[in-house]
């Protein structure tokens, strides 16, 4: 609550955004660990700098580690083996998989070996009549996809990042992504997970069951944990049906309320075959047109929305999408639109929303905010930091999964401006926090948020996090500094 | 994995069904702590042996504790103080929703204090935009539901006890249900929740928001953990709207392969408005006629299935339904059925199946097992069981979730037959842990099924549940005897 928020942090002892965690005293590596490294993993234990450089900075390109060994292990074997010896001589460990978070979370902090997923991509099964698929961590989620359409099924999530994240990096960050309003979480859908302790012990949850009720569900502990309390090196996962047909619109409207009134519709008039419902705001679509040259497929508005109907009945889900049109245009609840139906209209405008993220890398140096909150406050707080920031902000743009309460809220900057990043941080998490937001809906922690996190989570369960973090890698060597908040430690 | 299970009872050390478990060294209660308990709940402790019989009885009246104090309390702070109270005097505790648990894990198994959530049954918020509804641990589904459809949501669980059970014991043994298939499961559908920890100590993860990443899930570990890790006090829940149209068809098939071919038909055809693919066999029928005097809605067939769609459009889900039946009957899958519309009708065909466990009740003693298994295997193990026992058994049906690959395998007899215990035991989970599947597919692991854990768990999974257990409630008197094994205490 708001109470426990403020308590926290009412002694003026509020973490400073620009602070940087202390290096933890963890062993150097030394040429007899790298010797060792190069046995056990020959030609995959890298200690090129130039070959490292990528790993080492996030694709935001707004942290930087400094390992100075990239190990690129193939089998749950070989991460068993590297934990082990890493544990015995205090050597951090970075987990890393596509490398595509946007919270710091999946580069290392100082030298932290950095453990890719990249080599570990492998299907290991699927089971056409139950939809289950089993694989290793490092899979890339595009690749899954295309596997699974091939076989009349799909993932039960998509985002973005899509090509180069790896399933792994999205268990391990609880990814949610366009198609959860429809699917739900990770939580759900994955069915088993196979995980690394930190003293190398392999724990096999790897069920491909859908119902299992023997003791406590351990893998949940690992889903969205960012590769502090082990490292994922398979999953199983319940994947959905391939729908046989697909509509997508593209809807603007004068105001956020009639945007909301709209989704009540839709929920009402599309059912069971609504599979998303994302918007963008003005300030997107400015962006979109300025730096990529993507042309507002309709005519301009304050407003824009994406909505997605994936059904078993062309000729039923036609119907069901004219009626909603019919109504929502009658209603004057949306002033224009354009509806796709075939695959390249589809794509171009999913890539609307989709390329909103890389239109903000173009406008400078972006402040990124991933807040959950009640789904009729969500687009109040890009206005209220419109008017509190003025012109010290370049573009204050605001654009997400209306379906799920998810706002991302994106400021820039021409250049790094602490100045700016002070008058956003507190607010956006205070602002947050008086709503019983969440200032994370689906990015993670990370580093960067690690100490925000009272903001949304009582001292109690962050205390308690600590135990589990301290019960299962009690020398802290996975993924240190990121998630839990450095006054743990 | 088997190997690992067979392993595990390599040494001939297999749990023996019988043994109970011996008493722990809890405090026995004292005429000065009911003294303490009546002060702080007056009115609602209660030491009248009548009052208390059915409390330490469970439904099945399978199981009987020896509990001389009953505790009712209102709210959260109640809870927290019987807690912090217990645990420094080492008074054991059995917390107890609707007493509805299959597998004895409601009930005390000495003399253990219970605490009900009987008297925590308010609706706490509901939000009409969202569907998330908050409410206290002791509501009954069945209340719940009622009080959501009159708000145009459903619960998105349903199952037979829902007249009786609370959906904090839902919660707390992850119960699946009729609409698993549909909704997803609780790991999922559940928001939030507070819990009160063994110590007293009040832990509030109650969010309202659809997505949250802000450290590791805590909620997730008393979900499923039958009552074992902290009392569950209230809970978040997101919950689906109501459908307008819903269909109910009652199908017979010749044999169980056409039975599974119907319901890969059925996922093509009917796709996003199936909610539940349920099945009974002929002995089940048999049971139905004979103890309930239900008729058979169609012809004899050695197979049923119950088949619902909801939807949001009437027509569109008539038509569906009529190709899919078309189909089905064309083909020769199914050899007869009845479709119901009206909800009278649709009652009268859900209780085909929703009143197989009652039917038992009057068959005799009966032995219950519920497991996962791959889809394709479930009715093989009811085959292999029905041999294997010959003419021990009065009867061996086989009924439950098909589209989970969950069975419920039933075996009766005229009384308690520790022989025909010792042919079932430990064949069924032998068979079960063969195929990968789970020995307790929604049921939970209570007092019954706790030693049997390694059929379905690798040692180091267990090994760390243990820990878990140790963290969180360090003196262990939060449901003694259950989910966890003898040999981890």
């Amino acid at each position: 609550s708001l109470q426990l928020m403020s308590c926290q942090y009412a002694n003026g002892a509020k973490p400073s955004p620009a602070a940087a965690p202390e290096r933890l005293p963890f062993s150097r590596v030394t040429p007899e660990d790298v010797a060792f490294f190069r046995k056990i993993l020959p030609g995959r234990t890298i200690t090129d700098p130039d070959l490292l450089e990528s790993n080492n900075v996030d694709w935001l390109k707004s942290v930087r580690g400094s390992s100075e060994v990239l190990l690129r292990p193939q089998t749950t074997e070989d991460v068993s083996q590297i934990l082990k010896y890493c544990n015995s001589r205090n050597l951090a460990v970075n987990p890393q998989g596509g490398n595509t978070g946007l919270v710091g979370g999946s580069v290392p902090v100082y030298d932290e070996i950095i453990l890719s997923t990249a080599l570990m991509n492998n299907i290991l099964t699927f089971d056409s009549i139950s939809g289950i698929l089993t694989c290793q961590a490092g899979c890339v989620l595009e690749n899954l996809s295309l596997y699974l359409e091939e076989r009349d099924y799909i993932m039960p999530l998509d985002l973005g990042a899509k090509g180069s994240c790896h399933i792994g990096g999205n268990v391990a960050t609880n990814a949610g992504g366009l198609r959860l309003l429809r699917y739900g979480s990770l939580r759900g859908t994955v069915l088993g997970l196979e995980a690394v302790l930190a003293d190398g012990q392999v724990l096999n949850c790897l069920a491909k069951l859908r119902k299992d009720n023997t003791g406590y569900d351990l893998k949940q502990l690992f889903i969205g944990s960012e590769g502090t309390l082990g490292v994922i090196t398979a999953v199983s996962i319940l994947c959905p049906r391939k729908p046989k047909s697909v509509n997508v619109v593209f809807l603007g409207c004068e105001t956020f309320e009639q945007l909301l009134k709209t989704f009540q519709l839709c929920k009402g008039m599309l059912g069971e075959i609504l599979s998303a419902y994302e918007f963008l705001d003005s300030e997107c679509m400015r962006l979109l047109n300025t730096h990529l040259k993507l042309p507002n497929p309709i005519s301009d508005c304050p407003f824009y929305v994406v909505i997605e109907t994936s059904g078993s009945d062309p000729t039923h889900d036609g119907e069901k999408l004219h009626n909603f049109l019919d109504e929502a245009m009658t209603s004057s609840l949306v002033t224009d639109g354009t509806v796709a139906t075939e695959d390249s209209k589809i794509k171009a405008l999913w890539s609307m929303r989709e390329r909103v993220t890389e239109a903000l890398t173009h406008d400078g140096f972006t402040y990124k905010y991933d807040i959950s909150l009640p789904v009729e406050r969500i687009y109040q707080l890009v206005t209220d930091m419109r008017e509190h920031l003025g012109d010290r902000a370049k573009s204050v743009v605001g654009y997400g999964h209306v379906g799920d309460g998810n706002l991302h809220l994106n400021v820039t900057s021409p250049t790094k401006d602490p100045a700016l990043l002070a008058a956003i941080e507190p607010f956006v998490y205070e602002w947050t926090a008086s709503c019983h937001g969440s200032i994370s809906a689906e990015h993670g922690l990370g580093l960067k948020k690690r100490n925000y996190i009272y903001y949304s989570k009582p001292s109690q369960a962050v205390a308690l996090m600590g135990n589990i973090k301290a019960m299962l890698d009690p020398k802290g060597i996975l993924n240190p500094y990121k998630t839990l908040p450095d006054d743990l430690k």
